[in-house]
């Protein structure tokens, strides 16, 4: 063992050729490979849990003398780290890191297939294992408390149901109000679009944002997402593109560009130590939903980048900019939480919120998911689910082992339109986005944000920057003004 | 430490890690993220090294038990990997292992700017860390000895001598010969060949050629190679598309994808040991140019090919299969050793093995290589080489570290023309060509050579699949015929 920085060192390291191997699989690796390489997973996880385990840690964590708060932070989230993982039993660690590889394999083939029947007994599996590491570690907490707050440190059922309440009250009637007029036509959005086009707009789009494309890459998956390899002077986020419809793509990129922005601005020197990633997955998500919707989905910015989207699909160009921007804002009940507008959007959240909790609290069985899917989806949005895989399937989420994520949309999609308010104080967001210019925009989030990593908790870190506790209505006035701008009324 | 196969599933494990970081820093990862792979290779190898020279390795293998010849070979194999990685500096190994990583990205931006200053400090480290490494390893032999030796077990300077001398002295009359009589015309290989239609093309080959697709995947690189990730169960071969040539591309898949074949049907019980892998680089050059040339340009298989060929390229219709097989196999002094024909291939590789040979000896400064290349390309070639990106920076071996691995490509290919007179006792091998019919042919060779893997020498392979000595004359044999086939002499 040596000091704190080795120690985090030789972690990341392994950390590093996990997610790579990860990656990989997800991204180009043959599709029959799966099992060799949860093979060295579970050697590479085995390391990592005797290293995160060992007595030679505990003791260093504990010796550790702290210089500033920083190490203070790192000392804390290592020492948390330490006594979790030590309650696990080692072997039941490795199964679990190795079933996720086989998980990822599995969902693929079901998705493909839309039959949740291939998937049940690995999900059933993962549910369980989440059951039992939460009893292990916290046996007093509550099952769902427990997987909410390791999204979310300081997260609960009891917040958010309350804050689920509250939305869901006013949503239900603004989606009514916006029923009542005539629908936005969404005709542009679909057509030929070649994959070709689609990557040169998204990597147009991401230089454009501001992201540094010397670290950051561009992969292909089933589903988007975003992860830092080894440090955040390697990322990646993934897109995923569908020929006939452009905007799946773009408002991904955007989206992931998002949480890119946010890892890959860190501060270089905390690279290589657990201050290197973000404050939650709540704040994770304000940010990359911030620049996929108030940034990217605003009329300004639309304005900005239609000119090049009409260069790239020339067939665009018999539709204006407006147009557009009225197609990509259209409220619409939909199967598909990642193409959901704003408003809708957390209706998805909620239903998943429900379905985790039930399952993890015995209520109900993972074999029935598909039926309670759907019926939820009839409740809060009104549509009848077709197949599991425009259902049940469609998310990586629970297949990767991330249940108790889901919240943090939600809750992120709320704090971001907190922070516009905020931002707006000094900064003239509009005006950026109408020049295509994300410095300034970017310069707020890197000071306020960004910059800080993991140093702070959820709610200190809202506090230092809003100088107020969160609050959701302001999520709530940004969506009725966007559906007022939309829908005229 | 646990037994003979724990030991070995842990290092392939700690091998794949280290194989996928390099995968990935030469397909897909942001070009600014090489040190931060390059750190966490430095921790994985440091895991590697300790693991190799652990004295609990040495005294399982030591006690170890061989129930049967494949036992008796794996510790062989891994104690002869002890006692010389137990001679190199822990500090020492594992710089040279970072010092890779940044080679490659160096080599790359060399080659592009066509500097090779940019690249000479790096490659003196290289060539300065092979002469120490064989010091430390084995101080009495020959160093260009030593290093010959780790790609082809037996071989040495005064084998390849004699080789090249009985090749030379064949070859250089028969260049001659074809240049008296008219070249056949290579217009139909230049044009406009999207990379979409290539790598269809690609895709089509290695399914054809027999690779199990569900365990090999297709990468794009600056530089065409193939690897194995962890065990044969996943493999990669890359290429590289070049627009205005379609013949680049499609014979280094054919030519990588022998050597994918040849990987991964070795026997599936020898994965995560030593034996998953080739006998040595000699034998394993001598399947891809098998695989490339000897049946890649024969004239039955472009026959077979060129329906599918003209299907993606129309453009290429007005040529005829006949035309088409004469363009790739016409004789033509060249720039580039992979694309050379197959009568001056064998120059290219004499070039490297002097200049290799003279720079371990001290007798040619790294700083000195690009006249010296440029000199001898005129001396054996004919030709002059306009700068450096078509000259010594080429290839990308010597920046993966690769010295002495360049005359395996010439043994491989001799190699490769005496296997096909023993496989025609026993195969139809033209019909099977002109059928596009792989099986017969794999069948012979996984019976004879790939199912193995690593299980024998080369010398001892080659007796027990040929009954005889290695005998150049076959080849000779061989690229005479083709001249006379291609040429009408």
């Amino acid at each position: 063992m040596t000091d704190l920085y080795g120690f985090q060192e030789k972690l990341f390291a392994l950390q590093h050729a996990a997610e790579l191997l990860f990656y990989d699989g997800v991204t180009v690796a043959p599709k029959e490979s799966s099992e060799n390489r949860a093979r060295t997973l579970g050697i590479i996880s085995e390391e990592i849990y005797k290293l995160k385990t060992s007595p030679e840690a505990l003791a260093m964590l504990e010796a550790a003398k702290p210089e500033n708060k920083e190490e203070e932070r790192m000392i804390e989230l290592l020492l948390k780290d330490y006594r979790n993982m030590q309650k696990l039993p080692m072997e039941e660690y490795i199964a679990y890191q190795r079933l996720l590889v086989k998980a990822d394999d599995v969902w693929r083939r079901a998705k493909d297939a839309s039959d949740f029947k291939l998937f049940e007994p690995v999900l059933k599996e993962i549910f369980d294992t989440h059951i039992r590491f939460a009893a292990y570690i916290n046996p007093e907490k509550d099952v769902y408390d427990y997987w909410l707050n390791e999204y979310e440190d300081g997260l609960d059922m009891s917040i958010c149901d309350e804050f689920f309440e509250k939305l869901k009250a006013e949503i239900v009637p603004l989606i009514k109000l916006t029923r009542e007029r005539p629908a936005p036509g969404a005709d542009c959005l679909k057509g030929d679009f070649p994959e070709s086009g689609q990557r040169e707009l998204a990597l147009w789009l991401m230089e454009l944002i501001g992201l540094d494309m010397g670290h950051v890459g561009l992969g292909t998956t089933e589903h988007p997402f975003t992860t830092s390899l080894g440090s955040h002077l390697d990322e990646r986020i993934t897109t995923h593109y569908y020929r006939d419809n452009f905007s799946y793509s773009m408002f991904s990129v955007i989206h992931e560009g998002g949480h890119a922005l946010y890892d890959t601005n860190c501060k270089d020197e905390y690279a290589f130590t657990v201050l290197d990633q973000g404050v939650s997955m709540g704040i994770h998500e304000s940010q990359s939903r911030f620049y996929e919707n108030i940034l990217g989905r605003s009329l300004e910015f639309t304005k900005y980048y239609y000119g090049k989207l009409i260069e790239i699909f020339p067939q665009l160009s018999k539709y204006s900019a407006e147009e557009l921007w009225r197609a990509v804002n259209r409220v619409e009940p939909s199967l598909i939480r990642t193409e959901a507008d704003e408003v809708t959007y957390s209706l998805h959240v909620m239903i998943r919120y429900e379905i985790e909790r039930a399952v993890l609290h015995g209520e109900l069985a993972v074999g029935d998911i598909p039926q309670k899917w759907n019926e939820l989806y009839k409740e809060y949005l009104g549509i009848d689910v077709p197949d599991d895989k425009n259902g049940c399937l469609q998310d990586s989420h629970w297949s990767g082992g991330n249940i108790g994520y889901f919240p943090s949309y939600a809750l992120g999609s709320a704090y971001g339109a907190q922070f516009l308010a905020r931002m707006k104080e000094s900064v003239a967001v509009e005006k950026a986005l109408s020049d295509g210019d994300f410095a300034p925009i970017n310069a707020w989030n890197r000071e306020h944000i960004w910059q800080h990593g993991h140093l702070y908790k959820p709610g200190e870190l809202l506090e230092r920057v809003l100088g107020a506790k969160f609050d959701p209505s302001y999520y709530i006035n940004y969506l009725k003004e966007k559906c007022r701008a939309v829908y005229g009324f």
